[in-house]
């Protein structure tokens, strides 16, 4: 939400050193965008603008940082200046900290606040995780029922703190509102989709957000209930198309016996058509498969650890895109790192294979006098299948998305039909290499 | 988050025909429980409260009912009951309405609305679907920059209209606080987890909920937004999971590729070792496929088959469970429901792969002389192999729910290596019965 102003400024005072004048400008700027900026900085520099921004709004810098950053900072920051950060953040911001540190250590940290937030905090830390009483904030202001709205304004004016919801209260009546108008820039566009608004009012945690037209001209807003009761159809959608279903859009106990069987039927077919080929592949290789049955009891074996791995890249790569981790333009760098991970994965359980054919065959002949060229053709085979189903179960939603498709349109299944198909080619083409002169 | 007392008043008074009592009741208990309570009445009784009710009540719980619910009603209330109810709705509410009606008909509804708020809503359901400006509501006070907060005030309490959000600013300042606390039941558990609260934050539409404890006791309160992002982070396990990974906890791009390939590969090893089994099975059968290679065409085909169906009952429930739509003791339900799909899927299947293996055989005898007898051993074995992916697929979430187990867990490719193994179980055991004495 940041102009390409700010990333300037921001970039140029760095390469200056200019510190002075960063802090200046991160003084204007919200929290969350300021740990984003510094987050790739050397620890000294980030060091040096934690500390010499005023608590409140390191504190809350500090709080936005990752949990890896954040160990790194108090690791190596000034005591003084880590114990007054670690007062001066919220309850449910330092309880998210504090549950990751090893427990020896937070009692440490807990040790340094002053008693009534000591006791307060470490109560937090016993509620289950992920529960309410992990996620909550102590941190509110009780009004009582048989006081007047004046009274309670009153109290809340007086009693309350900074937060986002009472910002307008918390001032004097005389104030200027523009005064009060803070990171103003935050506004949803009309044809932002529904993730990336939750991302928004998560990243600025907000509740509502204005939303604007492309003269930002102010249309309406937007509540933050109606955002999760979206996203938790759009998950619920996600989730029914990696298993191949189309979505139900009814609760499963309640939806007709005959509209289930249709959402399901449709992709089932689909898929079965598509597996056919498996059928033509192996008739391929029939006059192979005759001379060497032995070649056949790896069929399910091999195509399924394609499969396996292309689930699991693919699930990746869906989540990530749908959380706008990555982007289209990112499938080279998705395809360099599958390299790698396929090639290792591969290896892994080509030589988990190749070793338990060969302990069995000591054992017992039962792979025929020929079992060492058949383990070699099993390793190599699944290094070339893994390594092909990370590859393809990779790319496939980039290539959904591409033609505008949703990426989770029944990928885990999709990739596995096609890798069991380029599998076989691949096992049968391995086995002919390996096989030609001895089984074959 | 009704007391007993509510539910049992309700039935009675229902029993009865005690529509004044309901209606009486009715005004005092959120809209969307309302809804609740009626939506399996018969017709005439959900008129009967829709249309004595004062227009801003029923307008709330109008919004509140499913969509099929709505529909209904539209078609059978009387004329200017609805067309009150369609004018005092919100305008994300009737957005919500009108956009599943068919064109024509919601064209019909807009002309019912007064001229300014029919422009409104129509622009509004001119927006793409799922984006922020279909979602939005355009019905917000505009204050100024150059007002003080005690203007900005009387603006508001003068132009103000209810919502969740302004109604403390909307009474004169005399007010006592207890005559504004109108639902006051509804709270969170310290130990509700984030689905539950997540369920309670959309069902009641609030951005910030108290936590109490089993004494009732205020402990604090949660907002919505680190809901949000909780529910992201738990959707994110989820879906990596049943593609079979373990959580990655990090951005797909930044984690380390020796990290990424631990996750991975820990349970594609396990699966593997698992699949392990095919090969077993496979060499228990080796004899048959020596004798019919034909049959060994088919195995790839069969067992992927039974994956997919698996893949899908078990994504459902995974979901199902997660948003609480089913429970640990409602398997049986379960069960038979998938019991009457699986049946049919399978039926649907076999019925294609019998015809498929007949047409091709009439055109080229590929499968020799003895088709027939292959191309029903392939018919039955897709019923019952589709049969059990679907009864396993659906079973496992519930016993790794009832082992206190995350349900989602590599449930997909889970699946699809039980089904694989027993897939060929059955397959051979169908081939053995159908063949015996022609191929075999």
């Amino acid at each position: 939400m940041l102009t390409k102003d700010v990333h300037r400024n921001v970039v140029t005072l760095h390469k200056k050193r200019d510190f002075k004048g960063l802090n200046q400008l991160f003084r204007t700027i919200p929290a969350v965008d300021v740990a984003g900026f510094i987050r790739p900085w050397p620890l000294q520099d980030r060091i040096q603008v934690i500390e010499e921004l005023p608590v409140a709004e390191s504190a809350k810098i500090f709080s936005r940082l990752p949990y890896s950053g954040q160990h790194e900072l108090a690791g190596s920051m000034g005591h003084e200046n880590f114990v007054s950060i670690l007062i001066a953040m919220a309850y449910d911001e330092r309880t998210r900290f504090l549950q990751n540190l090893p427990s020896e250590e937070a009692n440490r940290m807990l040790a340094l606040l002053p008693k009534e937030r000591r006791d307060k905090a470490s109560r937090l830390l016993g509620h289950r995780k992920d529960s309410a009483g992990r996620l909550m904030t102590p941190d509110f202001i009780a009004i009582q029922a048989q006081w007047t709205v004046q009274e309670a304004f009153a109290h809340i004016r007086t009693y309350g703190r900074d937060s986002e919801t009472l910002n307008v209260l918390l001032h004097p009546s005389e104030t200027k509102i523009e005064e009060l108008r803070k990171h103003r820039n935050i506004v949803l566009h009309v044809d932002d989709t529904v993730p990336k608004a939750s991302t928004l009012f998560q990243k600025y945690q907000r509740t509502v957000l204005p939303v604007v037209d492309a003269d930002r001209l102010l249309l309406g807003i937007l509540t933050v209930d109606d955002i999760l009761h979206m996203n938790e159809k759009i998950n619920t959608r996600a989730i029914q198309s990696i298993g191949g279903n189309e979505a139900l859009d009814e609760p499963y106990l309640s939806i007709p016996l005959l509209r289930m069987f249709r959402k399901r039927g449709g992709w089932l077919v689909i898929l079965f058509i598509g597996e056919m080929l498996t059928a033509t592949a192996m008739r391929f290789f029939e006059a192979e498969i005759a001379r060497a049955v032995v070649l056949a009891l790896f069929v399910p074996l091999i195509i399924s650890s394609g499969g396996n791995s292309g689930s699991q890249a693919s699930t990746l790569i869906i989540r990530a895109l749908a959380l706008g981790e990555i982007h289209l333009n990112d499938w080279w760098r998705v395809v360099r790192r599958e390299l790698v991970t396929g090639l290792s994965l591969g290896g892994l359980l080509g030589a988990i294979g190749f070793l338990r054919i060969t302990a069995w065959s000591l054992v017992k002949p039962i792979y025929g006098p020929h079992w060492p060229w058949v383990a070699l053709t099993v390793g190599l085979s699944l290094v070339g299948v893994v390594l092909w189903g990370s590859l393809s179960g990779s790319m496939l939603p980039f290539i959904l998305k591409r033609a505008k498709l949703d990426p989770a349109t029944s990928s885990a299944p999709f990739v596995a039909t096609l890798v069991d198909v380029t599998g076989l080619i691949i096992y049968f083409s391995v086995a002919y290499a390996v096989l030609k002169g001895t089984l074959l």
